[in-house]
């Protein structure tokens, strides 16, 4: 540790220490097990959400699904370009909230933060309980414990997170690596064959297929093709948590979303292949995915595996929160819209405030909704769609006031994103409205407000504290300072001798309460204190109401105002205990009189810890 | 509030203010309500006791009631004349642990000490199950909850006497006049009838009468002895807690330990009598108050009065341990046995700590027994009869030393008593060994190990704090003091000017991590620094993990060892602010700095909070 001291009038040198938090970073492949399970788990209900739309429509109206699919992976093409672009405008991290605050206003960029902010939350709620309801349906004696296993899950991801982004990135590229896998399998075995190889598990459940068949319309496509979109969730993940990555960041960001894009796009249109092929129908109780992992493995030790995978990954997908949450808060307190410890950072890269306030909220959503799923899904997903139509929208902007080649067609291509994700966020908004939507609707505007009072409450508290402006020079006053004392002892010795290092001027305080013990013990120390006799005064503070604080706190106004030209300072004593439990033997006097002082003066409180000799 | 100056040399003067907390004290009715409680809730078990027992007999042991009753009201009184004496020799309260303090020699003070303790805690936890299992057999329904009852009634019974002891005896002095009229009228009316009223309530359930009647031998009747005894747990709360009664104290406690004999004697009696004339059965499942109840009144609204009563009688006799426990563990601390916080008294003569631990031990306790009666009854009363015995051979031991007249008389009355609640003791320990009170056997002496370990903290941190013996001369030493900043504010000017006043020599220090962000910020401080040349050095330090306080600690202690003959100083700034919920904006670095010098460092911290002007 170097010392370099700055003398007022020189120069300081430049110091370039090399920055050793490297390897608590992300490379490509660990970011994409940090922040992108959030999308790679959406392929276990989005070609699901899809299908259960269009079966409204019979066994032709099935037959859209593969165009369906193929136009929500050309969004998530378009998507992935976007936010490739973002990733490179923006190295600092914030995706949709750092587009918004620089291109399109201040509001704007709030209504973007709000909205990531409850989808974070939400995602966490919801990933976990799929997760749990998952196990449920495989071992159903475990229902009645939902909410507890949901929060034992909860507090897994949260320990591990604390211990830094990248340990979790590496516990969990294992499980993303066999889910990929296996569905990727499942899609290649699925090609070669031209029948299931059994539909064992969808046999005695009752068909979700309407009988009475509904024309497909336009309206229908556009709800398919929205609850379709739910597969996207967790694509701006990335470009929200740049800073997480080791350097050259944007480089890597960029590869990792690329991936993603990739990967995630290969297995949304396998499985919609499949679907058409084998002419899936949906079935309550069963998931599209596993009808699939048993038409294509056969219902044997693959299938349990497809199934035992995907209930890992959906619990697990609340890690991309964990991921890009922490990054967005920071990025908001740094801009004043939320408390300042939002952007304290501990060790190893961890943002402790940001990690353990979502845990919270999150274990207090789980609790308020008793670990159903039921109940959060129809709140999911419209927060990331407006998210997402705002990032578009303000990398129109961008383009239009860059001069590269190709510009152009960069901001057409964003604008026909932004399009289809606004459509996509009134068509989801509309749809679910009562089934609750609309607290979402009430949660943001409310959120929005929340950012604005602290921005304002630290704006004015800047100008009350003059930051910016140079301040008064600081002057010496003559100081006072006043010990409170109970006993003679070496801790008494110890303070007057610290109290008269500090001040001009000492003075000892006791206080008596009408009691006939204090006034015997207090008659006692006035003789000790005699026959000692150390050159300081010892008052007698007396009180009617037994408290001990209050007498001290009124002498120092009495002091204070007297001599106004004084600076007037409390030193209290304390005994640093050897060991730990003896702590509990201190009688809390020092912190009795600390806090009617602090509460009812301005003057500084000095507290000196003695360690027995 | 006067204040006295005692110059070194100067006599003071002896003031002597009017103790105003007189009115948060008791009076001998009062008193009663605030600590009687439990010994007259014990005429709702304790008859019943004795007649279970003597029904191993049969009808012909059932005839052995009152004599058995009588007997135990001998030694009630026995007992009460006892406790007379022990409040006039010891007004300081304490009861047992008093006597035996003075007389008896410090071990066996601890062991009286520990039974009272743990007899008090169990009394809390067995009344309010009670209570509330009176109250679940009435209304079946709330069976399941009645866990979150007794939680819910011992909340009700802390928060009441948080607001002080007389408020407490206060609130319950209705409930104990009601019960102890309706029960004297009861055995009044059931004096003027030959026969039962009405019978309905014990119809139908199983007389636990035994068919096979056993000799009553002498074994059986001092099991019916024991047993009954529980009736007198209760009668030493009194005389614990002289202290808190109002002046005349010692006889204002005497007054109401007389009356509390004289009513729960003629009560024990008197429902004794109304047994053996009305030829009364116990039965499964119904009370012997509520048959007696029946048989006097018959099965009408005053039957049912009774029953109210006596369950809001049984719940709120944890009052008792309120009002007594405090004060003995006020006592313990005053002796170094316990942690000198529970000496501490706040406003209104309440022993706030005493009363929180009490009921957080009590609310382990029924959460541990899951509200279940039966789980804590066994254990219930040992304790007491442990104190009891003590308590009369210590008095026996103080007739020895004194000198008045009657002494012998009165010596050989407590030696009686201590005789009999000595077998009392044995004989409940030995019947209810196996259902539980071995836990008390092994808890008893853990309990006088933890009050001698504390004690032995106390003797060798008094050794080392030199109590008692005349300390150094304090002295003035050079102050040096280190003020963190980490931007230009009113509030660093302010910093400065407290800094100056208390110190020698200042210097500021700011602490630069290895970030990009932060080496621009410190820059800008250094180059703001050098215009405004405050005359203070800033002075930069570095660290390589991202912490905040370890650089500052590490400097410290840096100074310190390069200049010994210097006193330390840390002065931490902070804003004070407006509203209470903006104390969440403030960015904690003020508590992270000061732990972590707190922790590795012998500096004084000092604490400025600068109101926003």
């Amino acid at each position: 540790m170097s010392v370099l001291t700055t003398e007022p009038g020189a120069t300081p040198t430049d110091e370039e220490p090399p920055d050793s938090g490297e390897r608590h970073r992300l490379t490509a492949i660990t970011g994409l097990a940090a922040l992108s399970l959030d999308a790679m788990a959406s392929v276990a209900y989005g070609p699901e959400a899809i299908v259960l739309v269009l079966a409204a429509a019979g066994a032709h109206g099935l037959g859209f699904t593969l165009p369906v699919t193929l136009a929500i992976a050309g969004l998530l093409a378009v998507l992935v370009a976007s936010y490739r672009q973002v990733i490179a405008a923006f190295p600092d991290g914030g995706g949709s909230y750092a587009v918004a605050r620089t291109h399109l206003g201040r509001r704007t960029s709030l209504v973007a933060a709000a909205s990531l902010v409850l989808d974070y939350v939400l995602n966490v709620a919801v990933a976990v309980t799929a997760g749990v309801a998952a196990l449920t349906s495989a071992f159903p004696a475990l229902h009645d414990d939902r909410l507890w296993l949901c929060l034992a899950v909860l507090a897994l991801i949260t320990a591990v997170n604390l211990r830094g982004i990248a340990e979790s990135a590496k516990a969990f590229v294992a499980p993303t690596v066999v889910f990929v896998g296996s569905v990727l399998v499942l899609i290649v075995v699925g090609l070669f064959r031209s029948a299931p190889a059994s539909t064992q598990a969808a046999a005695g459940h009752a068909s979700a297929v309407a009988d009475n068949a509904t024309a497909v319309g336009t309206l229908l496509l556009l709800k398919a093709f929205a609850s379709g979109c739910s597969a996207l969730t967790g694509v701006e993940a990335i470009a929200n948590a740049v800073p997480s990555f080791r350097v050259p960041r944007v480089q890597r960001a960029q590869r990792a979303e690329v991936a993603l894009g990739a990967v995630l796009g290969v297995m949304l249109v396998g499985l919609s292949v499949l679907i058409s092929r084998f002419h899936l129908q949906p079935v309550d109780g069963v998931t599209v995915l596993a009808q699939l992992a048993e038409a294509s493995f056969g219902h044997n030790w693959a299938f349990y595996l497809v199934q035992f995978a995907t209930m890992i990954l959906l619990a697990l997908s609340a890690n991309t929160s964990f991921g890009g949450l922490p990054v967005l808060l920071k990025l908001l307190a740094r801009d004043n819209y939320l408390p300042h410890v939002f952007a304290l950072k501990a060790d190893r890269q961890v943002h402790r405030h940001g990690v353990l306030a979502l845990a919270v909220v999150s274990a207090a959503l789980l609790v308020f909704s008793g670990g159903d799923t039921n109940t959060l899904v129809p709140l999911f997903a419209i927060g990331v769609f407006v998210g997402f139509t705002i990032a578009q929208v303000g990398m129109v902007r961008h383009w239009r006031l860059e001069r590269g080649p190709g510009r152009r067609g960069k901001a057409a291509l964003n604008g026909l994103g932004a399009g289809l994700t606004g459509v996509a966020a009134v068509v989801v908004t509309a749809t679910k409205f009562a089934q609750g939507a609309w607290l979402i609707v009430i949660a943001l505007p409310l959120l929005v407000a929340a950012f604005e009072t602290v921005h304002r409450a630290y704006v004015r508290i800047g100008e009350r504290l003059g930051l910016g402006r140079v301040p008064e020079h600081p002057h010496r006053e003559r100081s006072v300072v006043i010990v409170p004392v109970s006993s003679l002892s070496r801790l008494t010795s110890e303070a007057l001798t610290a109290a008269a290092s500090l001040g001009d001027e000492v003075r000892a305080v006791s206080v008596c309460c009408p009691d006939p013990e204090d006034r015997a013990a207090l008659h006692a120390l006035e003789r000790s204190w005699a026959e000692w006799d150390p050159g300081v005064p010892l008052i007698r503070l007396t009180c009617e109401r037994r408290s001990l604080g209050r007498p001290i706190a009124a002498y120092v106004r009495a002091v204070t105002a007297s001599e106004p030209a004084t600076r007037v300072t409390v030193l209290i004593p304390e005994t640093e205990p050897e060991r730990v439990w003896q702590r509990l033997l201190q009688n809390q006097r020092g912190a009795v009189v600390a806090h009617a002082v602090r509460r009812e003066t301005d003057a500084v409180i000095c507290r000196l810890r003695f360690r027995l000799p």
